[in-house]
């Protein structure tokens, strides 16, 4: 169960490739975990890998939810990723639309809550 | 009026396609509202709607204001928007360039502040 | 030197062009003053300038990093900059997953620290 109070989530999440986000973003609306995702377009990834600097084509998205549903979103894009470790952050938002806030409150509310 | 340690937002805004993204950041930065706008290449959002969920293309555009701003800034992007219930979250900047800050704090401040 | 509890930040930064964001990107990772950063597709960006409303082709950055090492990568950026005064803002993560933050604070932890 949220409160009306739950704060909301801007999660940023990176994937290997567009497909893959899509089937990841859609998992995560089908099961209430996010009121909606938005597929980014491509970007290129740098990171240090085995001590070199590598260059990667990857895809991200963007999922709205709220704090009291983190965890849960976060555990199933882990068991649903093909990446070791995505990166995988939280950004607060401070203000916002107070009913696009309550939309996405209640979107991502449990049936069974 | 705004103070100098009034928190810089980057408020994040989805749109029905890149004219409006444009129409409504042009606005903004205009009437001060924001000091500068993004905007962003297309995304696909994924949402559910009457029970299904749906994908669609729409734009975004990231608008760098103040949290003195916010308020102003989000009634001034609900009445000029196409969407019953746009996506518009702020995120708050924990840190930043001490010159960018103070350089969105210029912009937005109102001219017959 | 970073503590466990270090926060880790989602940098955002705007550049003249992609090549310039590649370049600026590269020695961040390689300097460990990020983790990693995502090349961002170009965007508009749209700006007042002596008076006129501006609207340039531009490209952004995401760097992400921690607290600890916000102020030097901040100075290590306007050093690379060819802008005067880039936008540069970091947001904090709330929340993310507990292997990526931990991650995220070993890559940019310094070699002689």
């Amino acid at each position: 169960m949220t409160t009306v109070e739950d704060p909301v989530l801007w999660v940023y999440v990176t994937a290997a490739d567009a497909e893959e986000a899509r089937r990841i973003g859609r998992a995560l609306v089908e099961e209430r975990l996010a009121a909606c995702v938005n597929l980014l377009p491509g970007h290129t990834a740098i990171y240090r890998w085995e001590g070199r600097i590598e260059e990667a084509a990857e895809a991200a998205f963007v999922a709205k939810t709220t704090a009291a549903r983190f965890e849960a979103l976060r555990a199933r894009i882990r068991a649903l990723h093909s990446y070791t470790l995505p990166c995988l952050l939280a950004l607060p938002a401070a203000r916002g639309d107070a009913e696009f806030l309550a939309w996405v409150r209640a979107e991502t509310a449990r049936a069974e809550g």
